[in-house]
């Protein structure tokens, strides 16, 4: 493929994401403005993909290409391309690992879209959504999902109905939705989350998910905040990864007493979101849930966004 | 509860439905124009239920009124209202029984909304529902779901996110939706398509299937043609029922091969649906589809319909 490039060097973000957001497991996500991740990539003449630095909550990330989720997908990329030229990544870390935030997806979304910005979009986001989920497989040890690779890519509330063959589909959320993440310090690998999920469920349990799985998307499109809060509810993987985070239920009502709409586990956490519909809502959620984990002396982070409709973005390009 | 009568006599219409419509097992429906159901509903002065008369495919059904689901049903509303005075019931079945187009449903809402009609609205649609739900559980012999019910009661596409305690949401659905129903002259009981099914399901196959049933949602609200059509499949229940349809996927691919939308089995079946965007279209798919079982010698009936969004109705009202 002949491609033109735009300029040598390129910083990117791309963001954080939650997913299954309660009954969608594997197949709902959304995007945050933050925490994020920043990638440098620079094209050099010596051909290949090169790991230069690697910043921030960066102790488990391997810099081998072969391990990396950054490198992987850029691999992908750059077997399609058939590239003469080599790359030279930065990556930024600015978000945890293991936190139940996507941030493997983040990582394998900035390089395959810092690349695509260099060299004048040849790409759609289709195209890079493949790329980005061969980076998204390393990172999960499993088949991937593309649950948290969507959104960060694609922006928004996104329904993921196949990750085999990824079909993503916007899904409108109501502008006043407001999304708080507590981040304990403690790491969850999605690998061992995964785990210890039954691989049969009771088909009862699995009504009760598709009809909330339905009936959240309603709700959204409809800007039907009972229902919504109604519909948010996880039969199926709360009560069996709840137990992974320590006093969990005591976040969530903290969260539910305090007008959140829903919350659940973000991801194979434990990250815990809950959604609300002010930034002082959010704000006051996010205190309160605190409070819950400082009871047991368990450090955490708080991240307060609304829904991040842009995906990843370029922050800056130079000619070198 | 005193009741003021409006009339004495009233004939009431309650429409067919399909429920489940391919990947919404047990939360999906949406009511037909026709077939139906047709209850002439008389106030007496002797107290109690009489069913005075059944017509149509009435082979099975008991004039029982503990059997009978139109009585059932009316016990449960008369119980609240304790009424002194009594009803005569005329059901004339205009539908098939065991043909999985919600006949045990349409009985159900037919009785209670004309007694509902003769006593100018006491009740709203969501008691209405909870009366009916009584009957049905006579009638499908285990726990009672409302994806017949609500459709048939409210009109329209229906979403029940919670049979327990009864959840409808209206989906809205494209305007130019057809529906085409052929029901091959078989009968299965609900209860044994039941006790058929797995009470246990893969955890893989369920994320499939609340993938497509939360994708469902959004084609339909997004008038998403294709989006409808990729997401209407079902991984769960069509691959066991669908052994006791003969020929079922030779009749399936002859209406996906003529532009149907979508094909799947009607509620417990054996009767089949398909949507398609015309008339033209859903009278061609119907005309397909018997064709099929026409070669193995198996009569059928096509019923053809734009979804119904009025539910039940009133005929006419009488003084006596």
């Amino acid at each position: 493929m002949n491609v033109l490039l735009k300029a040598k060097k390129v910083k990117v973000f791309a963001p954080a994401s939650v997913s299954n957001v309660g009954c969608g497991f594997d197949i709902f996500g959304f995007a945050l403005h933050h925490p994020g991740d920043e990638l440098i990539l620079r094209i050099v003449e010596k051909p290949g993909i090169h790991i230069t630095r690697i910043t921030g909550d960066n102790h488990h990330l391997p810099k081998d290409i072969k391990k990396n989720t950054a490198a992987v997908s850029i691999r992908a990329m750059m077997d399609v391309l058939k590239t003469e030229f080599g790359v030279e990544i930065e990556l930024h870390k600015k978000m945890p690992l293991g936190s139940g935030l996507g941030s493997s997806a983040a990582s394998a979304v900035a390089s395959v879209f810092a690349l695509n910005a260099l060299l004048k979009n040849p790409f759609t986001k289709n195209d890079l959504l493949s790329f980005a989920m061969e980076g998204e497989k390393i990172a999960s040890g499993s088949i991937a999902h593309a649950d948290n690779v969507a959104p960060c890519l694609f922006g928004g509330f996104t329904l993921v109905r196949n990750s085999t063959v990824p079909d993503v589909i916007a899904i409108p959320v109501p502008s006043d939705i407001h999304c708080t993440v507590i981040h304990p310090h403690i790491e969850i690998k999605t690998e061992s989350a995964r785990k210890i999920l039954r691989s049969q469920i009771k088909l009862s349990d699995a009504v009760h998910q598709w009809g909330n799985a339905a009936a959240l998307v309603a709700g959204l499109m409809k800007s039907d905040y009972e229902l919504i809060k109604r519909s948010i509810e996880d039969f199926v993987i709360e009560p069996i990864r709840s137990a992974l985070i320590p006093n969990y239920f005591q976040v969530k009502e903290a969260a539910l007493n305090n007008n959140a709409l829903g919350c659940g586990i973000s991801g194979s956490g434990p990250s815990i979101f809950a959604l609300s519909r002010s930034l002082r809502e959010a704000k006051y959620i996010g205190l309160e849930m605190k409070k819950v984990l400082n009871k047991i002396k368990l450090q955490s982070d708080i991240y307060i966004s609304t829904i991040n409709y842009e995906g990843p973005k370029v922050i800056s390009l130079a000619k070198d």
